[in-house]
């Protein structure tokens, strides 16, 4: 929290336009400090502060800064500014930068760029979207079986600064294919005369330019890698993916899934950054989808409109049993999506969760039940409201209370896995679409219990 | 998946109990591949495949396992095997196994271990479970400033070969007191002759054996680290915690947030492992809260009996409003919530949000109120369910939408600011909790509604 605290010193060096001075404190900062920092200044200030710093720095912290912050810093800097920041920057953040921008704007950027890093970035740009290849950086260190651990040591030395990483090297052949992976601490701890050939094996994990973003996250989960190599269709080592930017892939990922879990399509953007129509078309759809369902209540109470005239007190507990049946499912959904997410629950468990889901149904539909009943029978005895066949209308919603939780917990646990098999995303099923599916049926659960029960006594 | 193609050929080789075979085949393998392989086999041949192969293997092989299953095969290994595996884990990897175990038998397990590997076990037990320093593993590097570069490779190469990672090396004053961190990529580029002092600056970033675990992982999401330092409170380093440790407890943490929002208290262990009446109790507790704040509804419900007696039609959309309430509620917080724990909103926005929401809020209630308007006007040509004053009924619906939606939305957004503002968990105000509120208030604005357009018509 040190940026916070030299806040005012520094804004005051920017206004005395000092840039020595500033430059002398700044320069030794960590980058994500001098980032923090900068949020905290006004726009023009930003601006100058990145000036003060120098070259590589002010690429390094422009990194540190989230995307929508690092686009708006691009329209307030001149030109010359943006254009060296840029060709200073990884290449890997470039691409996820431009990618954000539109076609004019990154096409004028790139024109910005020096020939080197414009071929890079446009190299980069020419994979699609939602591939490994918009992810990565083709600054690596490639070594050969034949060298020795000194010969490789003198390379890294010499050719080293540029990599992104230098934790792991590449073996690859004299045609760029990709043969093993050396990591650093097998370099520092074999003996100098030692060849890479004796050291590595066949065992190389790489991704393939073409896989999606979100297999990539996968194989960096299963082998627990920071980093990993990228090949094209021949074997050939193209670049390298770090785990930073997977970490960034699985944050996107995870909004997402949350979102739909609340019942709404994904925005692409922040909450804030997100124009106030554009948010209200990403609600409408799915809120329209859930009302048309939701409309089938009208029409199940339609059929029983019958028995509420006779007896309006039954339209009394209606909500309250309806919303018990969509927590109990919402909570078994919640839990069941978040089980096959992770991997300990698989297709075939099915029939076991079935079985677990009625059985807590019932005992939580029990617990609800009785508390339902003991509400009615206290009631009952300061007011009439019940009318004086309280006990029944207790057991009518006591045993709907019941039904319900066990229907909803069994809906909100088995529809993620018909999700699942019929090939679609689990988290579909989120606690607004289970709670519309169990409102209809809970409806017709509520009328029939309470219609055997108080059939030919109130109805 | 080539895990799955050769399992047959695996069990053959563990039915021959052709050991030598297995273990040439089999100790080329990757760890995380054999950890796969592991999980298609019965019980007794994965204790058979982990003893088939070299001991340090067999310990990394096991590290990849999930806890839950490292318990189980713990169980049914001998002795004799569980202590030379138990023996050869990353420190930190064994404290969380053992933190997961009752007292008795972790207790039991440590007997087993060198009295080296249970020094060391012992130390890290002793930190509090959610601190950083059952996250740390003791086994790091540390070098002093006043050694050369080659000083330092020939001490890495002598000394680095127990080391978690030698990503980082660490440099220490002559009391081991941190003094600053030295990432390979600087030894690998500095000329040989170079001193440690020429290449280090005071920006160390270190964590405390006592943090919090989530505050760690703040730190390593803020300065983009795969390792960082752990000091005690005389700045000594005594460890250092890596990212995969980190990922677990940024997964408990999701798991735990998720499951707070489908209304549920965090269950500790997985849906399979957690005994039934154990997980009955943890969701019956949120189950009952949201029970007996929803049976509000039926106190407001009865309110309203007379209109309902006179007027049963009104009781035919009370579903479908009070659930459009409680969606777009349940939209609006999971907005909101996931803003505010990516930071992209804060406290001091809540006014932005009003307005906003309120926007939203009447658009998507105008929506929804002239879907619903258009439904009983189209339906009331072809049946009188809806009396012959559908048109009073169809507005009465409509604005009663317009309003419970208003409300849901801004209900929805404003309550995970209030949780937060008052030092809450904002993931708090689940979807549930904004339904159940909602329901309540719902009823009294679509009874409010229908009266004052009703009233001295039909009501």
């Amino acid at each position: 929290m040190i940026e916070k605290l030299v806040l005012p010193e520094i804004r005051e060096l920017l206004a005395g336009e000092d840039h020595a001075t500033l430059a002398g404190v700044l320069n030794s900062w960590l980058p994500a400090d001098l980032a923090s920092l900068l949020q905290g200044l006004e726009d023009q200030e930003k601006v100058q502060l990145l000036r003060a710093l120098h070259g590589p720095l002010a690429s390094e912290v422009f990194e540190y800064l989230e995307l929508d912050f690092q686009e708006r810093l691009l329209e307030l800097m001149p030109e010359a500014q943006s254009a060296l920041i840029l060709d200073g920057m990884s290449p890997d953040d470039r691409t996820a930068l431009l990618e954000e921008l539109s076609d004019d704007r990154a096409e004028a950027l790139l024109k910005l760029l020096s020939p080197e890093q414009r071929e890079v970035a446009e190299s980069l740009l020419r994979f699609s979207p939602d591939t490994v290849g918009r992810l990565m950086t083709p600054d690596f260190v490639a070594v050969r079986k034949e060298w020795t651990i000194k010969h490789v040591l003198d390379y890294v030395r010499s050719h080293g600064r540029d990599s992104e990483t230098l934790n792991v090297l590449y073996v690859v052949d004299d045609e760029n294919r990709l043969a093993a992976d050396l990591r650093i601490h097998m370099v520092l701890l074999a003996p100098l005369h030692q060849h890479v050939r004796e050291l590595v094996d066949a065992n190389v994990i790489a991704l393939n330019v073409g896989d999606d973003k979100t297999a990539a996250v996968e194989v960096f989960r299963k082998y627990d890698r920071t980093v990993l190599p990228v090949v094209d269709h021949l074997g050939k080592l193209v670049g390298i993916v770090t785990i930073d930017d997977v970490l960034d892939v699985v944050e996107e990922e995870a909004t997402r899934e949350i979102q739909m879990f609340g019942g709404l399509e994904a925005l692409d953007e922040s909450y804030v950054r997100t124009p106030l129509l554009r948010m209200v078309q990403k609600r409408a759809t799915w809120l329209v989808v859930l009302f048309l369902g939701e409309m089938l209540t009208a029409t199940a109470m339609g059929y029983y409109e019958g028995e509420i005239a006779r007896l309006p007190v039954l339209a009394l507990f209606l909500p309250l049993i309806i919303s018990s049946g969509g927590n109990s499912g919402s909570q078994a959904a919640t839990l069941i999506i978040r089980a096959l997410a992770l991997g300990e629950l698989k297709l075939r468990d099915y029939r076991m969760v079935f079985w677990r889901e009625l059985a807590s149904g019932l005992l939580l539909g029990l617990l609800l039940g009785t508390i339902g009943l003991l509400r009615i029978t206290i009631w009952s005895q300061f007011s009439n409201i019940y009318t004086d066949q309280w006990l029944l209308v207790g057991f009518s919603v006591g045993g709907a209370l019941v039904g319900v939780v066990m229907w909803g917990s069994l809906c909100g646990a088995l529809l993620p896995f018909l999700l699942k098999r019929l090939g679609y995303d689990p988290a579909t099923s989120s606690a607004p679409f289970v709670a519309t599916l169990v409102d209809v049926t809970g409806i017709i659960i509520y009328f029939s219990v309470a219609y055997s029960i108080l059939r030919g006594r109130l109805l």
